[in-house]
């Protein structure tokens, strides 16, 4: 059981949606390295809820406190610690959940792992408020990454049937990864994108999505053959983020239905600069691999999707059963849920991206 | 950097294409457990090649030498060596790739890496040749998996656009899981399939496809909350495995289209006891969670789809650089591949995946 | 770099002397063990400062403020993170320490490490003031511990040149291991140790002294082989401790001096079941090996002697070099500071034993 | 449970005394260091038995097979794999141990352990023969540091009751770390070291000893503090050598009877270049630390010394008890023992040292 992660930065996550507050240690940081604080922040309050009609009218301050790692804002070395105070917690409407567990949340099987004595309010140490620490680890990380020259972004490229353009996978710069507001490529699909979850959260219900994240900069060469590659460590650690259900690199499952000859990534000499960072002298004619073969990063931009499932929490009416009298009930979800978590994902990936990439990178640059 | 894995049990996989031998190592087994070798042999000759149209002839014995770990064909606490020799190598076929890298293989990228020092030779630490110690591996953790009620089992659900059927979600027993030869649940794609993969290859070109894995009797709660959960561990592993460009749980990718009230998973009280294992007093209404949410199994079967890329070496000419002088040249990659990677990867995620399920339930069963 | 400790649970430390606190996050604690807060704040006392005239005259309250991980006083699964404020604090006696590394603490090398960046004050994470975080965590884990019939204890074996008599290792309980005020065994020396303390003191000199710790009720083959034993795990561990010099078990380093014969302790059948718990149905006939042979537990009781160095901060002039100017300077260090940290050491070594065995050991009782 | 270590380079042991072979993989190894094979086999053999009075008369040749990891004799990145055969083996001597344990051998504590399935026979996993292992491991890392100009090397500073020197604490080169034949610095107390080992052989008996091991060269700053630091990380690696009963990094358990003003090593500025290499601009007044404070290198040399029981396996009469048939029996190990594993602990102390420090240090050097 480990709510902890990485070799050579090591994060550990702690707290519960209704403790006394959640946070994060990092461990690991290199020494010397001054980080923006008013720029963590911008991070945190892209995956802060309370916001508008599609996000969880929970509203928390998202403020971190630094407990200890940063000596006048510079990381001195020791484990980084920042701690978010749980505030607006309404415990009460919960009490239900302690004897039906919620459809598609981790209710009934966390308490079986732990014979009955998990914290069931909110969902626990299974909540969707533990990603804050994530999206502050990350967002720390993403700076020491920017002094490495490496960038990433991320957009909403499907909520439930409308879908954005996707990255190009080839050309791409620094702005390219910067959204402003409502994370896309393409601005024409953001009212549909914004109905669709209006229209499932008028009905009660639900929608997902999927999120697309990429990094530039990265040199050749970084990551490892096997169990600890750049896909392994990725795939690891995003399926920390709740909700997700799939992830795939470049063309992914579309690959299965592919040549050899239309999947593979020719070589030639890279010419000129172009605009974003240059990494190696060769150049792929395509990047069917999203930037890595593997486990190793091919120097093109590393490119991947991932699937999030429908908010769970719905009010519409569910099947459930009530533990105490074990008897099939009706269940209708109450307390305060965002009716699509895509939007508030998209920090969270672009974090665990950051922390995954800072975490290999780290030894090269201490 | 590691070509290890595992926390309760650790694997260590060792080896080159072209070494003396590949290996594993295997430390953290419980002791006691008797080891049927035989079993063990039929999962290392579903991986083994040579033997078909679609699969290399480079034709390996693939008979483990038992070094270590084994007393009297009993686990006996220590770690569990197993060698395999790699007799049929042809080492000049690799001549040229030590100077102009294959698209889409590690060649390229490993050099950077390795600062030019590692084996070039059949893809050297890269190569396919190196998941026999995993397939070993698995074999013998699904001999535990088995004492424990656990069962596994996968099979090919698409190859180019040929597509199998899937499994059932709900109802699976374990003969549902063995597959006798070409691993499909429809008969009538075996042609197709196979068809798909010879035209291919007589076109010096290759297919990818999909492999889906299942697996039934696992107790309710297995697995942890955010970064060591069933999901974050499989990927982690599953993605070891050579081609592999994607995962996904349950209805997946699909999920990101689907409503909440689509795609959650009702609760029922369990009725009578099926065919296989009963492992939970309640029973899912449907299993679009693929059988684990929030990093817990939920009782229902476990079930996940793994995209494979088509084959990267192929007799087509494709286009890559002399890295001697630096100038781009046509490559049509000779040596012995498969046009289809997918029939022989399917014991490989299955023994992935018995690696993972035994690390994580060995604890209970010590 | 890693101030994390733990396979089965996981032990993350933060903070530095300075900092607005210092904490401790506990992960993988098992779920449904009601935790005795009261208990847990005697050993924290045990440790705590400005009590008596050998320790520093920083008092601070040392009262956990429990973030996460029990819901009504019972651990629920999640990581137990405490954090203890650092509110006494006085940054403007360490601003000479920032130019003139202290003598035998890690200030200058520090400084190496961390490139100039490190949180010199007070001695930053290097300060002892992080083990309030560790006996936090021990003192818990001595609550699973008593629950699985395991006990332990540490008196005070030397200061300076005055010896108490070792613990029997043959025959020990549970009221053997329990220690009113000053943790001696022969109350006679009480005063002579005092006094030594008392003695340096005034000099402005400091003393240093040897920690036994004994633990009983351990279950025969606890522990592992070769890196990952009991001596592995016990020895990484205590050196966590600042100040701790050497370990050694059972006979230690006079086992060197000793033949064969002398040493091996033989079995016989163990007969009756005395007062303390019985573990096995042999009995030793001696415990040179203080309980615990090729990294396993023999039933015996486990026992070990810590070194503890003379506190390095004193009054007394030594000689240093001011780093700006590169110039030999003469240093007394200022600070409030213990004369003899032995005795505040004791609760940090069976804290931080408590902990070993407990991660070895929750694995059977999950 | 676990026969592997290391966080950057990765050493996995396997084998049991009288297994087919018994080996090492270590990855993580950096990429395109020659390895001189002819002085990896001068370690072995200095590790070796069967060559005098003192040692066993079993004769392994110990010339390693490299499985892979090697390329031309150049690391290529790839895990190198090591495999010893177990040829000389006599494994009836040992069936009377599977019955009745020998004292302070691991057999009764490891046969409850493992449910009584672990291979009994000649110590099974427990065999010093593991050590052989260890030695490669080490021996490849030393010339690793030696490139980056670190020196290792021990000696024996005592056998039973005879004293060799102790090394020099601060001026030590590297002709003061190479030993010819039998290691000792004193050329006086080598005949009665050896007479005191056949002594006790004459009489069934067995001796212990002491081992000093020194570092030169090592920059300041390498370590961490709390859990990864150079004392943690030696200590929990050096309990892997079988019979090791204690620790102590400079003065050691002799702090304990010091004064600070006595311990304290004062700084100086460092005049000169002297022989051993230079690796801070300060300079140490005395090295009572041993040359590491906090968890990180002082930059002087590292000194640390290691208790060594007398071996366990004596021909003299001891009490054990018949497991079969539950009755106290008088004992006399047969089987080919030494009668003081001092000298052949000797490389396996420096080898263990070596993988330490390599693997705290490959990160600045890939």
């Amino acid at each position: 059981m480990s709510s902890s992660f990485g070799q050579n930065i090591k994060l550990q996550v702690f707290g519960q949606s209704h403790s006394e507050a959640v946070g994060v240690v990092i461990d690991g940081l290199p020494a010397g390295y001054p980080i923006d604080m008013e720029r963590v922040q911008t991070w945190l309050d892209r995956r802060r809820g309370g916001q508008n009609a599609w996000s969880t009218p929970r509203a928390e301050a998202d403020t971190p406190r630094i407990v200890s790692g940063l000596l006048d804002g510079v990381t001195c070395g020791a484990p980084l610690c920042a701690i978010f105070d749980n505030a607006n917690v309404r415990s009460q409407d919960y009490d239900e959940i302690s004897r039906v567990p919620r459809p598609s949340h981790a209710d009934y099987y966390a308490d079986e792992k732990f014979f009955g004595a998990q914290d069931f309010r909110g969902g626990g140490h299974f909540s969707g408020r533990l990603t804050v620490g994530l999206v502050f680890a990350g967002a720390v990380c993403a700076q020491l990454l920017e002094k490495w020259d490496v960038h990433l972004g991320a957009h909403i490229e499907q909520i439930y049937h409308v879908l954005d353009q996707p990255f190009d996978t080839l050309e791409l710069c620094v702005d390219d990864l910067r959204f402003e507001g409502f994370p896309i490529i393409d601005a024409q699909v953001e009212q549909p994108m914004k109905d669709a979850i209006l229209t499932a959260a008028s009905e009660g219900d639900s929608v997902g999505g999927v999120i697309e994240c990429a990094v530039i900069g990265l040199p050749v060469g970084v990551g490892s053959p096997l169990f600890d590659g750049i896909e392994n460590a990725l795939a690891q650690a995003i399926f920390a983020v709740p909700a997700v259900r799939g992830i795939e690199f470049g063309a992914g499952f579309e690959a299965a239905g592919m040549l050899g000859s239309e999947h593979n990534d020719g070589l030639g000499l890279a010419v000129g600069d172009g605009d974003g960072p240059r990494v190696s002298p060769l150049a792929h004619l395509s990047n069917n691999a999203g930037g890595v073969v593997g486990g190793l990063t091919t120097g093109a931009p590393l490119i991947f999707r991932v699937a999030i499932k429908p908010t769970p929490s719905i009010a519409k009416q569910q099947q459930s059963v009530d533990l105490e009298c074990m008897k099939e009930v009706e269940l209708s979800v109450k307390g305060r849920h965002d009716p699509c978590i895509v939007p508030r994902a998209v920090p969270c990936i672009e974090a665990v991206t950051a922390f995954v990439l800072a975490d290999k990178m780290v030894i090269e640059h201490e």
